[in-house]
């Protein structure tokens, strides 16, 4: 090794080794344990997507997950993959659709409500370590459900239950209330470029 | 129903029958089939675990999985979980931690290396639907992988492969050839409130 090389590889150690020392110091601050409300919205690919990878991550620790959908009802990879771990996740799908395609707001309504239900008696369930609550946040916009309600029961889930609140336009009360907020932003998107749906991708 | 209600109801439905109509001239419009290349990159939380949950979109359509994971080394839920499709998920560990964790820059380039041959293999394998290549964006970003290289093999992929590509920082260069970006926007952390790295959220 040359002299300019060892210097570099000298830096890029005495770099690195100070933003070691950052990172253990800021892991060591951190002392709380809890269960989570995670809310994943904007207008960008992933945010159910990233709660079925939850799911996945709660699953590989041994945990059971439960699964509501509030709107849509297409079949999907992920249900289908999940069946694999049987009993150890609970899946619920509450509508028949995009509020576009029923075009029967009554009927929706008496949907998302059966879904709370089922939500709730899934976070009541001690055996069970996360809730995805795909696309709550389309219930909440349309006011298919009580927002005030929603918000108070998921903010006084039991301890070390998280909840995953998936949709675009996720309500500002639901936001504040949440531990984790992401916003899937779309920076690019290939539905522009003529490109269809696909198994796999969309679903 | 009264008068009112009935109207609500009306009013409703034909918004929801354009809006219907709408939604279905566009996905009229969309007419390619192709493999995709994504991109998940943004400092918020879901660029990893989005991708795993595409993975089990994929898997429940039958397809395979590679996953070349180019930094990061701790065990995860994810993989343990993933371990139930057996040779279905073909996974690749490349790194032993972040860099400042290792503080030896010739090491992480090695492994690096050693990970993106095999992501080209997997690339090559025709039963293989969709790769992961996990914090590839950081491998790129500290220039220990040759940019150009790695944005023409991956623009070259044979065709029906989707490939993922996760980490902060996407290159430009990278975002120009995908087909799907996504920046996952933090607009709040539970790490602010000094809660700490968990099993089932973090890993």
């Amino acid at each position: 090794m040359s002299g300019t090389e060892s210097d570099d590889a000298e830096r890029h150690r005495a770099k690195m080794e100070k933003r070691r020392a950052m990172q253990d110091a800021e892991v060591a601050s951190k002392t709380v344990e809890k269960g989570l409300l995670l809310v994943h919205t904007g207008t960008g690919k992933g945010k159910s997507t990233a709660a079925f990878g939850l799911a996945l991550r709660v699953l590989g620790h041994g945990g059971r997950v439960g699964v509501v959908q509030f709107i849509k009802s297409r079949p999907t990879g992920e249900k289908t993959a999940l069946e694999v771990f049987g009993d150890r996740v609970v899946w619920h799908t509450a509508g028949e659709g995009f509020t576009w395609v029923t075009q029967d707001k009554a009927r929706d309504m008496a949907a998302c409500q059966g879904a709370w239900e089922t939500a709730q008696a899934l976070m009541a369930d001690e055996t069970v370590g996360l809730v995805i609550l795909d696309e709550l946040n389309i219930a909440l916009r349309y006011e298919y459900l009580p927002l005030d309600e929603v918000v108070a029961r998921l903010a006084a889930r039991r301890d070390g239950l998280h909840v995953v609140v998936t949709g675009r336009n996720a309500k500002p009360a639901l936001v504040e209330a949440a531990d984790l907020v992401t916003d899937m932003t779309m920076v690019k998107h290939h539905f522009k470029a003529g490109v269809k749906t696909q198994a796999g991708i969309e679903y």
